[in-house]
């Protein structure tokens, strides 16, 4: 599957924990932590584990710029 | 001013595409390309320029994550 | 690929038009029609064309709900 | 009250999940399921229930294309 | 229709421009200015014009907070 | 740091409900009370405390608006 997502950015799988219903996935990418806020049930499905190759995968639109 | 968002990625902006309402804005993230959707209202409002020290700032809300 | 986004509808591309930055897609999932708003680049990423098999992914973050 | 949101898919409510702050809710979209995370707080202003009509409404800017 | 959205800020549209596939509108909350970036269509959905009374509608997800 | 989102509004913390792993926080803006969800993370880095001036800061892509 190739997606519209214009950032794949690839990693691996640094830190998983659930909540009741929602998770925060920590993925290294290249030295920068980037942190998701996923379903459980997405966790589950994709059988997320610590190590695990994997890529954050963020829509344009939702990153803004910041300056000093 | 600092932010609930858990990603500030810090880089040097790379690219700046105006459209006629919508920017298109790439950020050289320690070799990463990222890449923003924003107001071209707020390009000029920041300034925005090629070689500009900037950060891509994203909730960690709007990160999903892909494994292959 | 596979991805946390829990909404994955799959359908046909039955219009693609383009703006200046901004493109706007529309995708016939089972006789319903659901919008998108993407980059051009994805556009020509993708080679989007009416016709074409594709899906609308979703993150369920991003689902609201109305009722009457 | 009409919104500019372009996708408003209706259904029927067929699971709804409470956490602790953030619940799950799935709505069956002509046999297409469609899962919302949305806040406690708004399940119970909406008196969300299942077999209740519902519609899932969603921006354009934040459904994605993926082709195979 | 109600929505699960729990931020529903009633207001007058006090300007309306459109780019070539997107719009931006200005809406005065109680003298606050929200900008909000919708697509053309649904401007010519809702007939939206200056002056009208209309809302801000946001998902409590898209909702950061910053601290000085 | 200044950021490209359109919306700063600015406010008094009035709430902060933290759950397993996402947090509600109310800020009043003017007498409007605006929802947001976060991490529970975020919280504890900024130290959101009851009373505390704040902002809510929001995307304009990610502001809908709706008519009667």
């Amino acid at each position: 599957m190739r997606i519209s997502a214009r950032n794949v950015l690839k990693g691996t799988v640094v830190e998983v924990t659930k909540g009741q219903t929602t998770a925060h996935i920590r993925i290294d990418v290249g030295g920068t932590i980037v942190t998701s806020s996923i379903t459980n049930e997405a966790v589950d499905d994709l059988k997320l584990k610590v190590g695990m190759q994997a890529a954050a995968v963020i829509k344009a639109s939702d990153v803004m710029i910041a300056v000093e």
